[in-house]
């Protein structure tokens, strides 16, 4: 069946008619509004393509029966879940149909025994926290889209969060997946036993791979047993480079923390605006904030974390013993990205990694950037971790400010790279950081991907232009 | 380059001279003691096929000169380490290049800032244990080939150990690989900074996949803090069930233990033979192991556990406190396969697991398939993360009993599937599991990693006829 959508009109589009006759009519639309509407996600990447027609899956079988129809006329497919990419990964591409998997939403099985959770890609990832942790379970994957994002789309994506200094990312809580090819054919990678080498490790190929291999209709996540209470710690320090100090000496011991973020002076002053309950001093040049919810040690665990706060030369130091504390302290660090849009207007949220050692020198270089560009930057992020979150401010309303934004951005990323670094942590690539992936990837390494790709989606259909 | 490995002897070997002449003379071998020695590994997958040359590969650049040769000439190339694969893995195949890595064996650097370790496959893993713990760092990579076999095995058959139920598998320590793929172009895959989604993750489709897909040639390693002072315990049980129930007990709790083994009455019989001041109790029909070394916790933690004991009804109870004592039990432990090949002469090494809820399950059908086939079974394991080494013993001077335990060893990877579990938990599918494997797996999954396999190496001369 091949259909030309340049000539098709949404009533007479064969494929819209075939993909009626295959689902039901209601599960397909091409009324341009509903198209217009989830044409986009939560990225900046630009203007989003025209979809040719929208999708809801209700199963696996309806997924695969969608991929069957698409393959056969070699039309794109962009797999939806809440849509709330950063990078475009879920943004429409021309003429493609766009699969919504946001209604395959259910827990299917939660296993106390085997500390498994099975569940459809549309769950949020805070329902699953929820929904897991009535069984004393824990499923510690935090990022901040944690309330609105799907556990789809953390996979897609290989998403993170604070707590991944401790408890890792979403790659090491998938155990095995149910996923449709691009042909249509429906396949079980990985295991439910803790280990297996049975075969390739294609569950660890498909986390993070933003929709380009296969779309994802079932997963089966590793939880853990619920953490202890929680106690923490902030120091506030005089210069970034003292915190980093701070935050090695945590690291360097054996108390991971359950998280430990780094927020600049720029970032203090922004949340204290904000929310001017949180007090911060604002002549600090840093904060950092540590958690531990080891059980039956996390205040001994604080005590420690002080003593390298005050080792490196803090400036302050806050301890957080109860529940409500350590909320407070979270709370500095959510209210980050509310304050920073709340104070001017528009945020690009960067999302660059480097090994622990080479941060200063990254952090050097993003305030360099900051004045060659003009821009406005708040560093901070995951410091455990080495993957930092700058955030470029700009005013929506003045062109120059938009793009001496954009040329940070950029800039950024090549910095990271140059540090030994990469350009996403935990964000994904999508559309917004193709360049950036080919500055930082070899081409020997590009060839490889671009053959692994063909041997998932001989017809490059599956959201094509993405991560790649 | 074309050549007849049938017609060519040794000395007119025309790949052997190319090979000589793209490396150096004494760094290739034809000599038919030399390949005869090196055509096997430890395992019991049947006579070796006849390798027709050994090339010892002294850097990434040789390893790439010897692949252009063998790609060009359609030649299979069989990479060896320290051939103490189980499975076959670095057993030749007819025809082959054996390419000897084992020379590859400097650890290139430790970088404790950034908790990482680059070294060469042929770093044996004990070793690199003991030089970052010079640092204060730790590898928690703990096969029971710990003192023979080298990162680079490890990392093709992603390597587990006793120390997997707290710190997780090979995968979850490689950072980064520099690996050569079949036509001799040299990759890097993945990122020295923790966390990164540039790209696929090729890193971990390359664990585990026994030299099928490329060959490594050096590896970026995460690595640990040292942990605390371990502290342990003994539990012996009247039956397979209380121990079990023991196990759950602890996995189900925040105080996750280091090691969680379990040995039953066939076992602990063969181990006091063996040594006889481990002093088990030869009436108890099972015995778990715990340890933890979670530092100013290890004490308590022991106490929790030996409560769960208690609650599961434990005959009787060791506690450990000394890093003497524990090491004494770990030794219990280690002592199991050479008591059971003093007691019984031959062993077969079986290596399933399943989900820790259906782990009674599958130990009742192994006590049936003992009896059903006439073969001494000894089984115990990683309980904690599921995975099981049965023991099949026999009498390698009788053909019945050599028989009884090839069946048995067949059936109990029939059993494995069966309960919902993998046919390797860590050691591996060589030559010796690809009949298990094809029962395992969905064709459609086959057909995706042969696929895949052909990505990386389309003419299949890398390792052929293992894992896929």
């Amino acid at each position: 069946m091949a259909s030309d959508p340049a000539t098709a009109t949404p009533e007479t589009d064969p494929l819209a008619a075939a993909l009626r006759a295959a689902l039901s009519p209601d599960q397909v639309s091409t009324d341009p509004e509903v198209l217009a509407e989830s044409a986009s996600d939560k990225s900046s990447a630009g203007r989003p393509g025209r979809p040719r027609v929208r999708v809801l899956a209700r199963s696996t079988e309806d997924v695969s029966a969608v991929l069957r129809l698409a393959y056969d006329a070699v039309v794109p497919v962009v797999p939806q879940g809440a849509r709330t990419s950063v990078t475009g990964a879920s943004s429409a591409v021309d003429g493609c149909v766009l699969l919504d998997l946001s209604s395959l939403d259910r827990i299917v099985e939660i296993r106390p025994d085997d500390q498994l959770a099975v569940v459809q890609p549309g769950v949020v990832t805070s329902d699953l926290a929820a929904a897991v942790a009535e069984h004393g379970l824990f499923y510690p994957v935090d990022p901040g889209s944690f309330f609105i994002s799907t556990v789809g789309g953390n996979i897609a994506t290989n998403a993170g969060g604070m707590r991944c200094v401790k408890y890792g990312v979403t790659r090491d809580r998938v155990r095995s997946l149910t996923a449709v090819l691009a042909d249509g054919t429906v396949v079980r990678t990985g295991h439910d036993s803790v280990k297996g080498v049975a075969g390739y490790d294609l569950t660890a190929l498909l986390v993070g791979s933003e929709g380009t291999l296969a779309v994802v209709t079932e997963a089966t996540l590793a939880l853990l047993p619920a953490p202890g209470e929680a106690a923490g710690a902030a120091g506030m320090f005089g210069s970034l480079e003292s915190a980093l100090d701070a935050a090695a000496r945590i690291m360097a011991g054996p108390r991971r923390p359950s998280a430990l973020e780094l927020l600049d002076g720029i970032s203090m002053r922004a949340i204290n605006a904000y929310a001017p309950s949180s007090d911060l001093p604002e002549d600090a040049a840093a904060l950092l904030i540590v958690e531990s919810d080891e059980v039956g040690r996390a205040a001994t665990d604080v005590e420690h974390y002080v003593r390298a706060f005050e080792e490196a030369g803090a400036l302050g130091v806050r301890v957080a013993s109860t529940g409500a504390e350590v909320d407070a302290l979270l709370n500095i660090r959510r209210n980050l990205h509310p304050g920073l849009v709340a104070a001017y207007g528009g945020v690009l949220t960067e999302d660059v990694a480097a090994p622990r050692a080479r941060l200063q020198e990254l952090l050097t270089t993003i305030e360099r950037t900051a004045r060659e560009t003009g821009a406005v930057i708040s560093t901070g992020g995951h410091v455990g971790d080495g993957n930092l979150h700058p955030l470029i401010c700009f005013d929506p309303d003045d062109e120059a400010s938009r793009a001496a934004a954009q040329r940070a951005f950029a800039l950024v990323l090549e910095r990271a790279v140059e540090v030994g670094g990469t350009v996403s942590g935990e964000h994904g690539i999508g559309l917004l950081k193709r360049d950036a992936v080919t500055a930082e990837l070899s081409r020997e390494v590009r060839d490889l991907q671009v053959r692994v790709k063909a041997a998932f989606d001989p017809r490059g259909i599956l959201n094509p232009g993405k991560k790649v």
